[in-house]
């Protein structure tokens, strides 16, 4: 026995019988020594070996027979154990990620507010919240909605989460897998890998200049399309009101639904932000869905789910019993965030930022020759058609603006017009452009 | 027009308009008037009207036909749109959730960790984490689990997640919704729910007295065992070692798996809490899951699981992509909290408290007449079987001990055994019990 050992005694004999009777050194019915005899043996108490010998009897190694003593019960074939290699020693990461727009948040009231929250709730912040989310944020979300979207929705129904890709998965919950979800191509490409991974059938749907095709909708017996009308990714399109109707009546004509997905809709470069379908859904046809990872910090991770009423009942009875993903500090960090004003007042000065970035990349871009720009004054990419691209893509990537295939989004890649590239500038750093704040 | 309304003057004639268009009043082609002649009509400026109309063709009600004025372009059937009930007025909460155990968590050292967590990491903490979590984070478990559970595991396989319930949706996705998932009945009733409505085959398999029956795994041609061998909910039943090395022969004949869910695992009652199976894995077929909502608090939603190297490969592949759901801040946090030594220091003074309150409970509930005790030494919550459970459970109330039928999780309540009862201490309040500390 070592006393220096880092380990206590007992764990030490344990460690040692265990061995043996898993090696085979010890068979099955063996009888163990007596526990006056091993303590004497080595030298330590016989309360020692008694807590040894009630640890292998509860982990089933070891049978107590009443005033008979200690026999080996375990029976099964000798294990070889693996080695116990020593743990790797830590190396923290590069710090590679992309920095998307978080030099203009104003962290230093982030982190006021964190200490007011800590303040202020104390221990509370341990509970934990309901399953839709702290009502104060919802409540928050709820004002913020009515103000910028035209959406006037009960807190109550809206529901948080962590992150959009934490929704994607629990509409299929929702909805049911059964259902055939729709989803635009080209499009967002992680959203093909999420319903596929979720065990959701769904079908690609083309779209047109105007967004998702919904005769085909029709055609492929789609129960839910998952759409993106205020901005769609990657090509810009803003869908027109008469698109949004033949969806909406699309979805009125039986049990159907619209998976309305409004990132990236804060952006807007005339005019106000488009409206969002929810905020003229009569029917209860529509699920708004949007995630403050884009607008905050991508470390945020807080999304939300507007449903309407009869949804709403639904969720709450299947799928209410998921705790709430969000801890409860985030959550209320973001209530006072948003209801203190200083979300809309970041998203002001967000989109001041991005349209100055916007303008110098439009500009530059416009001067290579035989350039063609798709560009719908929405969000934070655009589309280019360039014969010979190389040229653009380094002048890009100087300012931090990413530049990639436009046919990477599609499907089927040979459907994609020849030389074009989805120009996005979310991450790209205002300060090398040299402009003057 | 108003100029009083809170909306600028452009929106109050878009929104007119809007509602010209849908309702029906303006038909499909029929011409607006000049920017000019409406902006003398209104008595505002054409800079108003022009940004009114820019808004009615960027949401494609309206088109502009070059040196001949504005149409309505939009030409589906009328709309009734929503009225705009008032947001409905806030209610906070009342506070009725279950205090587990926070009363003794030391939260003003966690808000002191919050607050060195902001001042160190500053604007790094608005960086999203690797998809698999924090390295800090991920390197202070790796050390934690060497210490207090045998397991080596080097930090990049161990992947940080939202709670238990995201990781058993996880596991779908990983394993495959082909497989055949076995779940413990009696059992934790979310798991079923869980992998119901993640869409995979599942099967109640029984359990005796060692936990669940490695036979039925054969019999229902299971391809992943999910099993809590340190302390069974709702049981009580630790594993013993004979039935663990069933399973592990049962997981090692063909492409098996177990999910070890070892929940609960730091309470134990004699001797050190019992080895996890992950440790004496070497052929890779064991998946280890933990989560701090039961240790810290259940508003801290972070869980983590441990993979073999062919598995961790296999998330990196497949589900590598998603984004880590927690809070950067959060993972910094308890990163800290762990590596400082707090962790284990809480753990211990929960693990006093809880054997207090073990021993009042016990001692109370075994001067009731006819009631028998079944007891592991093990968690926070046992079995007791008594024909008349009414006082038992009113005095159990007194102090915030729950006791709940324990047919209510069998998937078939007949075959739970008659005056049955689960006994769960993990909220009771040890102030009540008038021990003095």
């Amino acid at each position: 026995m070592n006393n220096k050992n880092a380990k206590p005694l007992y764990e030490q004999i344990y460690e040692d019988i265990r061995s043996d009777i898993l090696s085979g050194r010890m068979k099955k019915d063996e009888r163990l020594p007596s526990k006056r005899a091993l303590s004497e043996r080595l030298s330590v108490s016989v309360i020692t070996v008694e807590n040894a010998y009630s640890q292998l009897i509860a982990e089933g190694y070891v049978r107590a027979a009443e005033r008979s003593g200690y026999f080996v019960q375990y029976s099964g074939e000798p294990v070889k154990l693996p080695e116990n290699a020593p743990v790797p020693v830590y190396e923290p990461e590069p710090e590679s990620f992309p920095d998307v727009g978080t030099e203009i948040f104003p962290f230093s009231v982030w982190t006021r507010l964190m200490r007011t929250v800590i303040l202020e709730k104390g221990s509370a912040l341990l509970k934990p919240t309901p399953s839709g989310g702290a009502m104060e944020l919802r409540a928050a979300i709820s004002g913020y909605l009515y103000r910028a979207r035209g959406i006037c929705q009960p807190p109550e129904r809206i529901i948080i989460g962590a992150g959009s890709e934490y929704f994607y998965d629990m509409l299929i919950r929702l909805l049911g897998r059964d259902k055939r979800f729709g989803i635009e191509d080209p499009g967002f490409y992680k959203l093909s890998k999420i319903y596929r991974l979720g065990g959701a059938n769904f079908e690609y749907i083309s779209l047109d200049e105007s967004g998702m095709k919904a005769d085909e909708l029709y055609e492929k017996n789609i129960d839910a399309a998952h759409i993106s009308p205020a901005h769609h990714f990657p090509t810009g399109v803003v869908m027109p009101i008469s698109r949004r109707r033949e969806i909406m009546s699309w979805a009125e004509t039986g049990e159907r639904f619209i998976i309305e997905d409004d990132y990236d809709s804060e952006f807007r470069w005339s005019g106000r932000p488009v409206r969002a379908m929810f905020s003229s859904d009569g029917s209860g046809r529509v699920i708004y869905v949007n995630t403050f990872s884009k607008t905050i910090a991508p470390s945020v991770r807080i999304s939300y789910m507007c449903l309407s009423e009869e949804l709403y009942e639904k969720w709450r009875e299947t799928l209410g019993f998921y705790a709430c993903p969000v801890p409860s500090f985030e959550q209320y960090t973001l209530a006072r965030f948003i209801s203190d004003g200083y979300f809309e007042r970041h998203i002001n000065r967000a989109k001041k930022r991005f349209r100055r970035i916007r303008e110098q990349v439009l500009g530059f871009i416009s001067e290579f020759p035989d350039v063609r720009i798709f560009e719908e004054n929405a969000g934070l990419h655009f589309i280019i058609e360039a014969e010979n691209a190389e040229q653009i893509v380094s002048k890009c990537l100087e300012h931090g603006v990413r530049v990639t295939p436009l046919k990477n989004y599609y499907s089927d890649p040979s459907k994609c017009g020849q030389n074009r590239y989805v120009v996005n500038y979310s991450a790209a750093n205002e300060n090398e452009f040299g402009i003057i704040k």
